[in-house]
């Protein structure tokens, strides 16, 4: 293996300016990220900004993909090291809850699927609806892997199961923001344990 | 019973502010209110508009209040023509599908509560807080009275059944939104039909 190369200045700048980005989408969403109030952050002149992102949208698009990022390397790559089936899908629940717990005051990835799920067509929709079918296969696809090593029973649907499991972070998400994390996982936890139960052979 | 009195002209420009602030937090949420852009859009000065609320946060009020008032309307009152029990609960969430269906590319009460889950305690915040609070209590009302009428089991917990319908209609909110009703309301309605399934006596 040869050793991890050192960023390039212009990587580096990049990732300073996604990582202020990130702080601003956190509190405002997608559309709160101003090239304006990014260069202010950044100590950088706007023109500085769009060196390294041709345009706002360029920008909001690398910001979605850095955040996407981000998510997969917190829930999906540590759940790797549980046996594949319910153990793994578990974990990865877990983690994304973790994730929920953390981003609690907003998450930018949540935030953009509401920001951008009525709106027309364009790159940003775009993006959002690909990143978050994406993740849906992901978990289809740890889903499956339970049903095949024998863990959930084989008429199991996947996608059914997905959109259940998705529906109940949203539900984990929304309440803790509102009325606290604590009751909030305790009635998600035992919504899974539930419906796993409900698909054990 | 009195003749319903005609809405005086204050309350009647009052109505009208709100319901273009309606269509303006529809797009960009609460926060996306400006009294600039509501008096251009009415027509009125700005000083016009701070007549009729004493301020930015005032209106946001109001308008949260206004939503809420028209979302009971169209969701509990004509639930209650159905007899107590599982039909009046799924003629609820019958209705409240709809009303997402409606609003699919944006329901200003689920954007506040995203828009200020996270914030610091004030007065949006709070009422944001209370109104779903309030709305939650509505479905657990509904849970409890089938649980009365014999509709499902006594051992039904309906802090728990109102939180995974309410983490259900929120997946089909996100889905909808992203990648189309039609696939959306399946997964939701089979969901509903194995929830209370689970719980029937």
């Amino acid at each position: 293996m040869n050793a991890i190369p050192t960023p390039s200045k212009g990587a580096a700048t990049r990732e300073l300016i996604l990582d202020h980005a990130y702080q601003l989408a956190r509190h405002d969403g997608l559309e709160g990220v101003s090239i304006g109030a990014l260069a202010l952050g950044v100590g950088m002149s706007k023109s500085g900004v769009f060196a390294h992102f041709g345009s706002r949208e360029d920008l909001q698009l690398a910001l979605l993909d850095f955040v996407s990022t981000r998510f997969i390397e917190f829930i999906k790559l540590p759940a790797l090291k549980h046996p594949r089936g319910l153990p793994r899908l578990r974990a990865m629940i877990k983690n994304w809850s973790e994730w929920g717990h953390i981003h609690q005051s907003g998450c930018v990835l949540l935030s953009a699927a509401a920001e951008y799920d009525g709106r027309e067509d364009g790159p940003l929709r775009e993006r959002v609806r690909q990143q978050q079918s994406d993740w849906r296969n992901e978990i289809k696809r740890a889903v499956s892997l339970a049903v095949q090593v024998g863990d959930l029973r084989t008429d199991t649907d996947p996608a059914q199961l997905a959109f259940e499991i998705y529906a109940l972070m949203l539900g984990l998400h929304h309440d803790a923001g509102l009325f606290g994390y604590e009751e909030a996982s305790h009635h998600t936890s035992a919504a899974l344990d539930r419906l796993f139960a409900s698909c054990q052979p």
